[in-house]
C-alpha cells in the first residue's frame, strides 16, 4: 500500500505540474507509464486488485486518462527476458540488486503481463495493443498508424 | 493531492511495520497524529474535504482507527500563537522558512481548528476533546482520567 500511495503521489504531482498545464496550453503530452502500469504491477503483480487501484486513481488523479495509450507488449517470454536483463545490468552497475520489481519471481511477471492484456481488452477504445515479438521497424510502423488514426479522429471531431 | 498521498504512504508503512505488529503482540500502541490530522490539515485546512480523506483512509489504511484519541485543542488564539512560534524557531534555526504548514495564513489554521472540533463531535465515542487553555498539570489530569476510563472499559469488556 505504501508503494502504491507513493506512485499516486508522484502521479498527482506530474498531473498538476506537467500534464494539466500542457493540456491547457493545447499541447500533446507524452507520458511514459501511467495508471495502467500501477494497475498491472500493484493491482495484478502484487495482487492488490484492479478495483482498489482504480478507486485511488479516481480519488487522487480525478480519473484522468490519456486519449490514447500505446501498450507495447511482447510475448511473456520476451518480457521476462528483458526484466531479467534490466536486473543483471543493475547488479553489474551497482554491485547490488535493489530493483523493487526486477527481483520478483516469474509468477509476479506473469500476473503483470496478464493484467496488461486484461486492461487492453477492457479499455479497447483508449488502448492500442502492440503485441508480439516484432522488429523495431514493425513496432514503429504500428505506432505511426495508431497515432495518425487518433489525430485524424481528433481533428474530425473539432 | 501529492502531499496527502505522501501522508497516506507514510501511514500505510507505519501501520504495516509498527502499529499492526504491536497490536498483534498485545501491546498498547501510542501514535502522535493519525488520520484525524490529515482530515484537519488537508481536508479542512487545504479544503480538500473530509469525504475524500476518509475514502483514502478506508482504501489505503483499511479504515484502521485508534481505540482512543486524545485531542489536545487549546483555544484558536493559543493554537495560532504556537504555530507562529514553531515558525519563528524554524527560521531562527535554519535561516529560512520551509515549513509547509507553518507558513500558512490564519484562515488556514482557523479551518484546521474548526475541522478538529467537527471530528471530535462526530467521533465522540473515540475522541476525547481536551480543550481550553489549561496548565500542564490540568491537561495531565484530564489525560490520566480519559486513559483510565478507557482501560477499565476495555478490561470489563474482556
Amino acid at each position: 500500500m505504501t508503494e502504491m500511495a507513493l506512485m499516486f503521489a508522484d502521479r498527482a504531482q506530474a498531473i498538476d505540474e506537467v500534464i494539466k498545464p500542457g493540456l491547457e496550453a493545447g499541447r500533446i503530452v507524452l507520458c511514459d507509464r501511467f495508471t495502467d502500469s500501477t494497475e498491472a504491477y500493484q493491482g495484478g503483480g502484487r495482487q492488490i486488485g484492479s478495483d482498489l487501484v482504480l478507486d485511488l486513481h479516481r480519488l487522487i488523479c480525478g480519473g484522468l486518462q490519456p486519449d490514447l495509450t500505446l501498450l507495447l507488449l511482447p510475448s511473456f517470454e520476451a518480457s521476462l527476458k528483458r526484466a531479467r536483463r534490466r536486473n543483471d545490468r543493475m547488479e553489474a552497475q551497482t554491485g547490488k540488486n535493489e530493483g523493487r520489481f526486477e527481483k520478483e519471481q516469474d509468477d509476479f511477471y506473469q500476473r503483470v503481463w496478464q493484467k496488461y492484456r486484461e486492461i487492453a481488452a477492457r479499455e479497447s477504445d483508449r488502448v492500442v495493443l502492440i503485441e508480439g515479438d516484432m522488429t523495431i521497424d514493425e513496432v514503429h510502423e504500428q505506432i505511426v498508424e495508431a497515432v495518425a488514426a487518433r489525430l485524424m479522429a481528433k481533428s474530425w471531431s473539432k
